[in-house]
């Protein structure tokens, strides 16, 4: 962990919790503020980025990645579970990308939360650009699995009609899962992206 | 086109080719010595971002958008080309996602083709946000009509070995297509996110 640093302000005393929509401007007069007690005190602070909730470090961030392995969990578990998902390509990969997404949302909720718990922060500009290609490159394969399975699921159940004989039911639900674990990676892919960029 | 501007300098005088990872700092060093200039100079110029490759109002913007339409337009046709797509949920839907795409990027196309005509920037606040927005849903749904698709495509491929009775060179270039469509919106949506983050 020797790349994250000690808050400048301990987090839960400003907690700043306006949306990545709006945070670009307010940035720029943060940096400025910055630079002007950097003018007045000797040592200079670093320069910090805004806690935006979601952003990893906060609490927000926690709960996404949470949800994230909840969510690819169950998918893996459910299609896991059908006797015959080896025998369509697409289910195959759909477990292989819900378990990528599970380590993945696993090992960034446990640096989370030991970031919370030792009140460090993770707005290194190294840390946010590995997340950010991290978080874009597996909410990438989970949605293209997701799309997949979804397509071989509406297939059977509604072009061919057989359902009779195929778990419909957990086929469908697995499908549902990741697209949910999908939806909770985007803002953190989104909001990693923002603030490295608005730097 | 009231929501365009005139270029503060002509675009082909000063072309900033830097990529897009290590615009951040640039664009603030940029926005200080426009703000010091508005101290000196009266009436103010406007704070313009820099035009990267790639970018709305830029040679290369066009250039992203032009194949996004030909590779969409070639997903479409191949897709409609055959007589059984209709029977397939996800192959209908590739031919909406694509005609979408085709659409949308034909749009924009002649604005950007419009603005390097007449040399107004795009680079306006709304205008990028609504690029943005429009980016990121068309190539969502185009990804998706991709991978579903591909999943499809796949199964009756490699799973049920029954390319006989389909049209599975067909179904597979057309899925190819909208892959490549895909890829070149990314770096669209990217480009109008990082801008629209950094100011």
């Amino acid at each position: 962990m020797s790349v994250s640093h000690a808050s400048v302000h301990p987090i839960d005393e400003v907690p700043t919790t306006e949306g990545g929509g709006g945070g670009g401007g307010g940035d720029q007069n943060n940096n400025n503020n910055n630079n002007n007690n950097n003018n007045n005190i000797n040592p200079p602070p670093r320069v910090r980025m805004k806690d935006i909730q979601g952003m990893p470090g906060t609490s927000g961030g926690l709960c996404l990645r949470v949800s994230q392995f909840i969510f690819a969990a169950a998918a893996l578990a459910i299609m896991a579970s059908t006797s015959d998902f080896p025998s369509v390509t697409a289910f195959c990969y759909l477990v292989a990308a819900a378990g990528l997404q599970c380590l993945w949302s696993l090992s960034l909720a446990i640096i989370n939360l030991y970031a919370l718990l030792v009140r460090r922060s993770l707005q290194n500009n190294r840390v946010v650009s590995l997340f950010t290609i991290g978080d874009g490159v597996t909410s990438t394969l989970t949605f293209a699995a997701a799309c997949a399975s979804a397509g071989i699921t509406v297939l059977i159940d509604n072009d061919l009609g057989s359902c009779g004989q195929n778990h419909c039911v957990q086929f469908e639900t697995a499908t549902g899962m990741a697209f949910i674990s999908w939806f909770t990676t985007v803002p953190s892919f989104l909001l990693n992206f923002w603030s490295l960029a608005s730097r």
